[in-house]
């Protein structure tokens, strides 16, 4: 069928959208978001439809969205040819997944390169995400789509021994990959990590580290950083290393699910060509590992897929009982790094980036001490190359960074010991206070667990640049226990 | 946040959408598909959000679909209040179910609220299908879902005692209903029967009937027709009983996911009133019911569910190993039910509506057989009356109904006995003939199971109004086995 292109200034944010009349769509044999082929000269796409009445798309139209007419270079009134694309095989083993079956390799490669090429709709992304949450996965299949997903993505070569660390999440302030990656640099290894800004929590390392420097590049902006200063800290969403993996999660977060974050996490470890890695995996009460049992099924997980792909890793647990140092919010995590790495002094800060440092640098057959390498003043040296090299300011000291204008104490309420601290209320008044979209929000948190707290005592103190935004966070349960 | 509105000519397929720049979207802390409420003087609306850049919406726009236009009575240029709409408790019960958990009455009110105040999304409803789908329902779960169903659409109330039929579907040619319901009707019962249109099938009853008479009308419109008559045949997707149903069919159907076919199809019978119900199981190996088993589990559920409701339903297994009589596709089909209720001559298709009517007939307490009403000009006699009421030719004769143009005649290789019929393949041709858009493409079967054939006899002949399409559907498998 020949169509008449009619383009709208209007952007489906990546999707390949067009919009027929209900006549033609029923002429073609397709219903909306089923898919069909346009054809302009030896250009063709495949495009998900919506269907329309008359009053807004006559018959023998199409109106095609940004993406669409950018692809296919369409003008005004061009004629294009649509013809229906037939059924897609990926749709049946994304049945055959919703049945219980495990799928193999060329089943994953087909459905990835479906998702790739926009053919498989969100529906059906959503539909095949729920059933690998619900039916699980084998190794097997874990390894398969992992390899699919560095198969269909960018890999990058980097000079030098490469090595990274991940952290699975859930401690607020977690600002360790700040002084991790100057100290790991220093000691002579290769460290290119990239970092996600926050999805749920207070600040991501890229949303810390963006307070001392620019963090998004292009994958050769990104190489030539690494190759003079051996190490970076930016931002993974800019890099599109592994474009299945980022549609996947375009759908996996509104769902709140994540039955690939084995694949997704490890694609880009190999992408990067990292040999040695160490997984950080905080724990506690209120953390995503809870229990020894956790840490040990999901090391067991990460490990198997490590080896299969050569690469040496070990998984650490990490305290997670309260935040980490004493600040949480993007500027006030970046101020304490910094602060640290210059005089280290925040004890459980401080042991955890030893820990998880002096791991991996015996992991890749070095012999050198995070500590040493901290209080020779290597580290901080290391830090402000890396400043420098993403742009920032290499000579910022820590009073430069200035946390919100407002600022409100939350005080203690009894006199005693502080026994517990709920991480998760913490993370929330955070960013209740605006964190991390406002960089100067946060919390600096004035006691700790098992500090002694007389009754009025400020536990913790709150900043903001919106008072209102602090007002509604000063409010409710404070998250602590003081008896 | 105030917003300027924009509207946009296009509709949302019923959906409630509008877009806003990404860094509004920010401000307001929502990421694409993720819902805001925006408010015109009293009105308020929960609205679905994509985002977009500058170049397309400038900060402090919000482009409105048809939907949302309508709906707030917007004008260019009004001023919009836009804020986040909090989290939704129906997310975390999806959730719920995805984990495995069994979901109790409120929450499926819930889901059920938001999906028909389109505060979930398609990727929502999505996973919830899928969840379903693997993970099962219960039967408290099934009669909840079911309630819930019918108290969130209308009700209508017959006059006299209400009974239905209903097919599960599979067998090609299947006009049982277009003799059936004058049959009931006639024996002084009262049967308001809607029907689909094809979803994958050659023809749904929807179709046959609108060869014979319009099928599209309101709920008050259906009241006058069966009130006069005691009977209909209409198109039941015009009638908006069930709202709820309505949408997860749009999920369902794109995703070949059926999980909630139960109160689906008991939500109608319901919501009409109905009191005497029976089921056609059409079975064969081709067929959705396969084995006894497969009768069994089926009939089980629904006589479970019918019975809490008060129903009085029989199952009853069905011969789906042919296509039922010799006509496949919606003219050729009305032209079969209305020859054979003038004179029964078509033996499967005679004995299928008896055995079907009489089951019926004798569980709502009636002494009449079906045979006899036929044989006495009774049945044809409705039939007329229905047509008449519904809009159409009373006095239409079947040798005004003829089938496409072309034709082409497909022949047996082989000489001796049909001893299987793969009422797939018929199905797909009669559909590759353009059925059921094209009205007038089908099949006529001139052979059926257990007939003797010639070398080079014909085994069936092709219908269509496009020679081109004819000539598809000629190729490929004949779908016989004669030995």
């Amino acid at each position: 069928m020949d169509l008449k292109v009619r383009p709208i200034e209007l952007d489906a944010a990546g999707k390949t959208i067009a919009i027929i009349n209900n006549h033609d769509a029923k002429e073609l044999g397709v219903r909306p978001m089923e898919r069909i082929i346009i054809t302009k000269g030896n250009k063709k796409m495949c495009v998900i439809i919506n269907t329309t009445a008359d009053r807004f798309v006559k018959r023998g139209e199409i109106i095609v969205y940004h993406e669409v007419r950018e692809a296919l270079k369409l003008k005004n009134s061009d004629i294009v040819h649509a013809k229906p694309r037939g059924a897609l095989e990926s749709k049946k083993y994304i049945k055959e997944k919703v049945r219980g079956k495990e799928l193999e390799y060329k089943k994953y490669k087909a459905i990835i390169f479906d998702v790739i090429q926009r053919n498989l709709n969100d529906l059906e992304i959503s539909s095949l995400i729920t059933a690998l949450e619900i039916n699980g996965m084998t190794e097997q299949e874990v390894y398969d789509v992992t390899k699919i997903i560095v198969e269909t993505g960018k890999r990058v070569n980097f000079k030098g021994a490469v090595v990274d660390k991940h952290s699975v999440g859930g401690v607020p302030g977690d600002k360790t990959t700040l002084m991790f990656v100057p100290i790991i640099a220093a000691s002579g290894l290769t460290i290119p990590k990239t970092s996600s800004r926050s999805i749920t929590s207070a600040a991501g390392t890229a949303d810390r580290m963006e307070a001392l420097a620019p963090v998004e590049f292009s994958i050769s902006q990104i190489k030539k950083i690494v190759d003079k200063t051996g190490g970076c800290i930016v931002w993974g969403g800019a890099v599109d290393l592994a474009p299945a993996d980022d549609l996947f999660i375009q759908i996996e977060h509104p769902l709140n699910l994540d039955p690939l974050f084995i694949p997704s996490i490890m694609s880009k470890k190999i992408s990067m060509g990292s040999k040695y890695l160490v997984i950080d995996m905080p724990s506690g009460p209120d953390a995503k590992i809870k229990t020894g049992k956790d840490f040990d099924d999901i090391s067991k997980k990460f490990l198997h897929i490590a080896h299969k792909f050569g690469i040496k890793t070990r998984c650490v647990m990490t305290d997670a009982r309260q935040p980490l140092g004493r600040n949480i919010g993007p500027l006030l995590e970046a101020r304490e790094a910094l602060e640290n790495i210059i005089m280290p002094k925040e004890k459980n800060l401080i042991n955890k980036v030893i820990v998880l440092s002096n791991t991996l640098m015996k992991l890749a057959g070095r012999k050198e001490n995070a500590m040493e390498i901290i209080e020779s003043g290597l580290a901080e040296e290391k830090l402000r190359e890396i400043i420098k090299y993403q742009g920032g300011n290499e000579d910022i000291k820590p009073e430069m960074l200035q946390p919100g204008k407002f600022r409100h104490e939350i005080r203690s309420k009894e006199s005693g010991r502080v026994k517990y601290i709920n991480i998760k209320t913490i993370a929330v008044k955070a960013k209740m206070c605006g964190a991390p979209d406002d960089k100067k929000a946060g919390i600096i948190m004035q006691k700790q667990l098992n500090d002694t707290v007389k009754k009025h005592e400020t536990l913790y103190t709150l900043y903001s640049e919106s008072r209102n935004k602090m007002n509604q966070a000063a409010k409710g349960d404070v998250g602590f226990i003081v008896k």
